[in-house]
C-alpha cells in the first residue's frame, strides 16, 4: 500500500493524487442506486497521457485494479470503486484539442463534458448528437464508455455511430491507437468500436476522434396526450411506419408527467395517462408535425399541441430532460431500468410494466425514448422497508425478464456495471460470454481494469 | 482427402458438395487482380444453418481450412482459396427471412443479393442505404465480410452501422447470436461490428438483421466539370465545410471520364480534367443544388450542369457506377486501389496519384467517393509486359504511403484480403497487430478460417 503510494507518486504531481479517506469516499459511486462500491487506495487525477501510462503501468507491476471513472454519472455501477483499487478519474483530461469543419471531426480528451463539446461546436454551425440527459454533467470518456444514447438517438443514433478513433492506454501502460480521422476505413478489425460500451474494462480512453454533423435547424415539437400508454404506443409505431423521421419521439407516463411538474412546476397536462413529445428539425418540419399530428390523433390522442416556436419547444425537451430527476424525487430511492424493445413490443413492454407494478403493489414511472423503443422504467421505493426494498428489486428483475421476451435487450445504453451482471450471461447466453471473456483476456491478461464489472 | 469428402458427404445433400476440379477452379478467385489463390479441395454451397454447423465441425474435426464466399466481386482477394481448403459458398441460402416496416428491420440469408434486398425493402417504401457499386453481384454476406461502402455513405454511412445482430457459425461450428433487433443495445461488447469487415476470418454469418429506413425522394444531380483535380477537390471542402449532406458527391478524373464514354458512350464530356457529381435526396432539393452550383462555380468550375429530371440524375449515376468496370477495360489489367483521406486532403491526394503516374509512366485513373475521401486510384498496366507490372505494384504501393502519410487509411472500403496484408500491419503498428491477432485465437483458436488473409 505503501509501496503502491510512493509509486505512484513518483510519475505524478502531487495535486494529481488524492489520499485523504473522505475525499477518496467521494470518488466511490456513481449515480446507480443498489451497487456495491469499495474503498479505493488512492483517487489520481492524471492531466496527461504520461500520467495514465505510469498508473497503469504500476497497477500491472503491483496487480493493483483500476476503476476509470469520468463523471460517475453512470446508473449502472459502472464506476464504482472497488476495495484496494485505483480510481483514475479523466476529468481533469479536459481539453478540446482540435475541431475541424471541413473533415467534420473534432478531437478530445476524455474529461470534456458532453456539453461543453456540443456547445463548441454549435458556434462553428457544427453539431454533436449524442445527447445524454446527463449532458451538463458527463464526459466524453463516460459516454464512450457506455455507449451512451440521448434524446435524438431516434434520428442520429448513438456515441458509438461518432466514435472514428481512439487513443487508449492499455492495461500495460502501452498507448494503443485505433481507427482513423477519415469518414470510411476497413483496416483489419473494429477495435474502436468493441472499446464503445466496454465500460472501462479493456483500457483507458485517452483521446478521441469524434465524427460531427452539420447543425441542423431548431427543432419544432408537437406534443400529444392520450388516454392509455397503448394509444400511445400505437401513435409511435404509426409514426415509424410512415416513414417519418423524428429527431426525438419521447414517451412519458402519467407518472412522469407528475413528478415533472411536481419538480418544476412546468405546466405539463397533469391528467394525461401518456404524452408523447415528436420533433422535428428539418428545414421545414411544418408538413410532418401535421402529419405526426393526424396520425396521434388517428391513434386516439385526447390533444395534440403543436409548440408555437422554438422556445416552447426547447421547454417540452428540459421537461423530458428531467424525467429521471423528477422520478427519483417520488419516493426516497429509485432503480431506473433501461429495457429497450423492438418498437412494434413497445405497447406490449409499457403494459406489462404497469402489470408488474400493480402486482408488487409498487410507483413504476416509465418515461422512455420511444421511437427508439427504449423504455426506462423507474422502481420507485423506500429503501428502509426492507419488503419494499425486496419488492422494488423482484419488480426490476421481471421487467428485464419481460424485455426479453419481447425480443429485447436489458440495457438499451445504460450499460451493464454490476447492476445488471447476472442478467447479462441471460441476455447473452454462453457461447456469447465465452467469447467475450476471451476479448477480456486479449486486453486485459491479469484482470486489472474495472474488475467485477459486465461479468 | 477422401475421408474429408465422405465426412463433408454424410451431412450434406449430394447437390451442396461440389468437387469436379473445372468447377472447383472457378471458385478459386475474386475479382482482385494479382492475388494468389490455390485449388480448393471442396467447394460446399450449404442451404441450411446445420449444413454450415456440419462443414465447420468436419473441418475442425480434420484441420481444414475453409474460405467463406459470397459472390466473389471482392477486390482485396479476400475470398480467393486456399491449396486443399473448403470453399464455403454462402449463394444459395438466399431467403429474405423477414421485412419489418414498423421495426424497420430486414432479416436475410447471407446469401441475398444486395440489390434483390434493395428492390425489396424498396417497394415497402423502405431504403437499404448500403451501395457498392457492385450491388447487382455481390451479396450481403460479404457485404458484411468487407464492411462495404458505396455511393450513398456520405450521407448514410456504411454497412457497419446497418447490420444490427447476426447469427454466425463458428469454427468449431457452435451457433453464435450476437446483437439484436432493437434500434439499440448496450449489453456486452459489440461482437456484432466486430464480425463486420472481419473478411470471414472470424466466423460463418448465416443470418443478419439490417437496420433499414424509409426511402428518400429520388435525388437530383448536379454535375460540374472541372479544369483541374485540385479545383474540384477546392469545390468538395466548400460543400462539405458549408454543412450541406448530399446524399451523394462523386468525382471522376480525366482518365474515368473517357473510359466511360468509350464504354458506354454516355456523352460525357470528353474534355474536362475532373468531373464532380453532387445529389441530394431531400423533399426540395433545389436550394442546396444551386447552393452547390455555387460554390462550385466559386471554386473554379467551368461548367455546372443540373440534371433536368430524375431520369437524366439516374444516367449520370449509372454512368458513375461504371467507373471501375471502365478503368479495368483502359489496359489488359488493372490494380484498383482504396485509400480513403481526411477529406480536406483529398486535393493532396489527387496531385500525389498523378505524380506517381507521371513518374513511372502509368495511366491511373481515378474515381473517388470525394465526400469520403475515398479515393479509388486505378492503376492500368500490361501484365504481359514485366516492367510495367513492376512499376504498377511500385506505384500501388507508393499510393497506399501516400494515404498515410496525409492521415488516411490504406483501405476505406475494399479491405485487406492478401493484397494488403503488408501493409495492414503498418497501418496498425505491433500493439494493434497484436491485439487484432489475440482476437482472431478467441474466435478462431486452430486458425482455419480463412487462413493467410487479413495478417
Ligand atoms: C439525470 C441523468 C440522466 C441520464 N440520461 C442518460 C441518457 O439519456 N442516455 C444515456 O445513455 N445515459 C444517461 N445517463 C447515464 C450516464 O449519464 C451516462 O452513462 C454517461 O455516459 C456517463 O458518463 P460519465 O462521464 O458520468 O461516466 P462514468 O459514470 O464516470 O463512467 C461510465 C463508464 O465509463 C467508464 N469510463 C469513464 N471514462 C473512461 C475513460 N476515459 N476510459 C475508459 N473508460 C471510461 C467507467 O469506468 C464506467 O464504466 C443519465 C444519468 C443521469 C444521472
Ligand atoms: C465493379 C465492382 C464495383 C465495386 N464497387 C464497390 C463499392 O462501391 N464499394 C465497396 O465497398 N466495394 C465495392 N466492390 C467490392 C465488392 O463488391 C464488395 O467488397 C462486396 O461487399 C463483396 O461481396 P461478395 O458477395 O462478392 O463477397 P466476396 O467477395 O465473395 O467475399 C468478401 C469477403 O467476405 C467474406 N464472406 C463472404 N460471405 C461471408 C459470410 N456469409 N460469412 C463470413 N464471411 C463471408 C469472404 O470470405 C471475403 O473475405 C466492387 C467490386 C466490383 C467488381
Amino acid at each position: 500500500m505503501d509501496d503502491l503510494l510512493a509509486r505512484l507518486r513518483s510519475g505524478l504531481p502531487s495535486e494529481a493524487l488524492l489520499t485523504d479517506p473522505d475525499v477518496m469516499a467521494s470518488y466511490a459511486n456513481d449515480m446507480a442506486s443498489f451497487c456495491a462500491a469499495g474503498a479505493p487506495a488512492a483517487v489520481v487525477l492524471p492531466r496527461t497521457v504520461e500520467h495514465v501510462q505510469h498508473v497503469m503501468r504500476t497497477a500491472t507491476a503491483l496487480r493493483v485494479p483500476v476503476v476509470p471513472q469520468g463523471a460517475r454519472t453512470g446508473l449502472s455501477g459502472a464506476a464504482n470503486a472497488s476495495d484496494g483499487c485505483i480510481v483514475l478519474s479523466l476529468t481533469k483530461m479536459d481539453r478540446i484539442l482540435e475541431i475541424n469543419p471541413v473533415d467534420r471531426i473534432a478531437v478530445v480528451e476524455p474529461g470534456v463534458v458532453n456539453a461543453t463539446l456540443s456547445r463548441a461546436v454549435g458556434e462553428l454551425g457544427l453539431y454533436y448528437p449524442p445527447d445524454p440527459s446527463s449532458w451538463e454533467m458527463c464526459t466524453i470518456g463516460g459516454n464512450i464508455g457506455t455507449a451512451s444514447g440521448g434524446l435524438c438517438c431516434v434520428k442520429y443514433g448513438v456515441t458509438a455511430e461518432y466514435v472514428l478513433g481512439l487513443d487508449v492506454v492499455l492495461a500495460d501502460g502501452r498507448l494503443l491507437t485505433t481507427g482513423r480521422r477519415t469518414a470510411k476505413g476497413v483496416a483489419g478489425y473494429d477495435l474502436t468500436r468493441l472499446f464503445v460500451g466496454s465500460e472501462g474494462s479493456l483500457g483507458i480512453v485517452v483521446k478521441a476522434v469524434l465524427a460531427l454533423r452539420p447543425k441542423p435547424p431548431r427543432s419544432l415539437v408537437v406534443a400529444a396526450e392520450f388516454g392509455s400508454a397503448a394509444d400511445a404506443c400505437d401513435a409511435v409505431c404509426r409514426i415509424m411506419e410512415r416513414g417519418h423521421t423524428p429527431s426525438l419521439l419521447e414517451l412519458m407516463d402519467r407518472t412522469t408527467v407528475r413528478a415533472v411538474n411536481a419538480m418544476a412546476n412546468m405546466g405539463l397536462p397533469d391528467t394525461t395517462e401518456a404524452l408523447l413529445l415528436a420533433a422535428f428539425d428539418t428545414p421545414d418540419p411544418a408538413p410532418d408535425l401535421a402529419a405526426v399530428g393526424d396520425l396521434c390523433a388517428a391513434a386516439g390522442a385526447t390533444e395534440v399541441v403543436p409548440a408555437e416556436d422554438p422556445a416552447e419547444s426547447e421547454l417540452l425537451l428540459k421537461a423530458r430532460r428531467l424525467a429521471l430527476p423528477a422520478l427519483e424525487t417520488v419516493r426516497s430511492a429509485t432503480m431506473i431500468d433501461d429495457v429497450c424493445v423492438p418498437r412494434s413490443r413497445l405497447g406490449a413492454m409499457l403494459d406489462g410494466t404497469a402489470a408488474i407494478a400493480d402486482k408488487h403493489g409498487l410507483t413504476i414511472g416509465v418515461c422512455a425514448h420511444a421511437g427508439d423503443g427504449n423504455t426506462h422504467p423507474v422502481v420507485c421505493f423506500d429503501p428502509a422497508d426492507p419488503d419494499e426494498s425486496r419488492r422494488a428489486r423482484t419488480s426490476f428483475d421481471e421487467i428485464m425478464a419481460l424485455g426479453l421476451e419481447l425480443g429485447g435487450t436489458i440495457t438499451g445504453e445504460h450499460g451493464v456495471g454490476v447492476l445488471k451482471k447476472e442478467w447479462l450471461s441471460r441476455e447473452l447466453g454462453p457461447v456469447g460470454l465465452e467469447l467475450q471473456r476471451g476479448i477480456k483476456r486479449t486486453f486485459d491478461p491479469l484482470g486489472l481494469l474495472n474488475p467485477g464489472k459486465l461479468f
